[in-house]
């Protein structure tokens, strides 16, 4: 942390404006402000709404006042969301980075995942899942010609009594090695994805690609944020989960690659250190457990048991 | 205001997130989480940047873990800068709109223009001002054309000693009487705006239009969302006033209309009850200050006296 005295305390989620250098009246006059742009919205017919916009406004002023945002800054600002709603299309969407660069998805994810028990911890669910991601059986290859190292994944989805879950349905997605998922790729292949199903003893197993780090498209307003405060655009090395099964709660997830050196610095505050795994380097011509022939290439495995929260459809 | 005594006191600017539904455990989570995030920002190399990143995330976190943001929620939030971004364009500015309606621009103007003793009090620059409007002599009409019923406005700038101000350069503009600006008409006329200089004594004098309420612009997702939350578009009738002279701080104004029954729910929270001025009606044929003959037309007047704080160039 810096050693500036004049900082607000950055500890305190919620610490109050400065008080010294703002005169009492112009304070009052500020507070006034904001209590009319509140009871505005009194009559919001919604009560969820009215109390979203309401929340909404107290922090907006809040931080106007307690940063005494000058008339550039807030000219800045509007110049910051043009640009970022310019860049945004069907294959760009900058608020969703905004969001995730500023920690918002995470603590949404946070707020709306809140651990229970054993059960294995949610991460962020990113902007590259679809929907029709090929039908793999076990022991087969998700990376359905995606460029990497191989990977064999296996483990087991349990309930958070410890009972195996049979037929759990398990959507995996990852980016290849060059850092590009294939939503990135210029034509409509599949490939880095796939979704299977656990077997009667609640087991998994497939072949996929170790997964490497890459940075988060950084050439838009976003980028630029991350340019100007010292933040690097990279992502820690993952493979996505989404796991669900009757009854229990469905689980948005990645692991992480232990040892990579971007596991502090995730661009998007994803890495949760139960999520991190070691996955296990082979040395060429190392037998596979399905005794799949890799010829001379390497190839890592890593073990993922995944516990299931009760609740949910 | 509500009786669901379940929402947050929103008479209090910054109040905590209710801890009784959240574990202790789960708090720690999320305020780790944040913490994360603002310790990501700490290599920021300028100083004032790392104050505004760190409280912006302070207080969007904030705002996250008080209303336990869904993740629909967040996704509605998504698609609605999305759609401002996309409804952004070189005449159209969605997110000023969407700062104007919560408050945010005027509270950076009260942040930023601080009352002085009895100097006449800043509102809202609004996004119609341009650099090239015409100067107009002592007495003449910035009407240009623009319709609406004539108005002759007339005052003297002062400083905060009581001394005239001669040389003022005065900037007035207003919307015609259908609530158009001339940057919203058709064509590149300059109608309804001027500037002009204040005489020896200080005193000024010229013909208008009177001002009447108009909506800002409402068919985006700033107008879905006033509508959702039961808030009418209209602002309060206004004409814009921007004056500088030499060693006194630039006053960024607008007078209103005493009896508008807008000025209580101004779209933009402009309104400040020092700037509510009498704008007398005067029956057809009542002589005009200045001799000019408006046939069997109405026309109204209004005195305004501008006094300058001392500072700025």
């Amino acid at each position: 942390m810096s050693t500036d005295t004049s900082e607000p305390d950055t500890s305190q989620p919620d610490t109050p404006e400065p008080a010294a250098v703002v005169s009492a009246e112009q304070q009052a006059r500020e507070a006034e402000l904001t209590a009319r742009v509140l009871a505005s919205f009194d009559g919001t017919a919604d009560p969820r709404l009215r109390q979203l916009m309401q929340a909404a406004v107290r922090h907006l002023h809040a931080f106007l006042r307690e940063v005494r945002l000058s008339e550039d800054e807030w000219q800045q600002g509007i110049e910051f969301l043009t640009a970022a709603g310019h860049i945004t299309d069907e294959r760009r969407q900058e608020f969703i980075l905004l969001s995730d660069t500023l920690g918002a998805s995470m603590q949404t994810i946070a707020i709306n995942n809140e651990a229970y028990a054993d059960a294995t911890e949610a991460t962020v669910f990113g902007p590259f899942f679809v929907e029709d991601a090929p039908l793999v059986q076990l022991g087969g290859d998700i990376a359905g010609g995606a460029k990497g190292q191989p990977c064999w994944v296996e483990g087991t989805v349990l309930d958070t009594g410890g009972k195996p879950v049979p037929g759990a349905r398990i959507e995996v997605w990852e980016a290849d090695e060059d850092g590009r998922y294939d939503l990135q790729y210029d034509d409509d292949r599949r490939a880095g994805r796939g979704h299977l199903f656990s077997a009667d003893d609640g087991s998994y197993r497939f072949w996929a690609v170790t997964p490497t780090p890459y940075p988060i498209p950084y050439d838009g307003p976003v980028g630029k944020m991350l340019e100007a405060t010292g933040r690097s655009p990279m992502r820690a090395s993952h493979l996505h989960f989404m796991v669900s099964a009757e009854g229990l709660r469905t689980l948005v997830t990645h692991i992480f690659v232990r040892g990579d050196d971007r596991l502090e610095s995730d661009s998007v505050f994803g890495v949760k250190e139960s999520l991190v795994r070691d996955f296990a380097e082979q040395a060429a011509g190392t037998p596979t457990p399905d005794g799949r022939d890799l010829g001379d290439a390497t190839w890592s495995r890593v073990r993922f048991d995944i516990v299931l929260a009760p609740g949910g459809a």
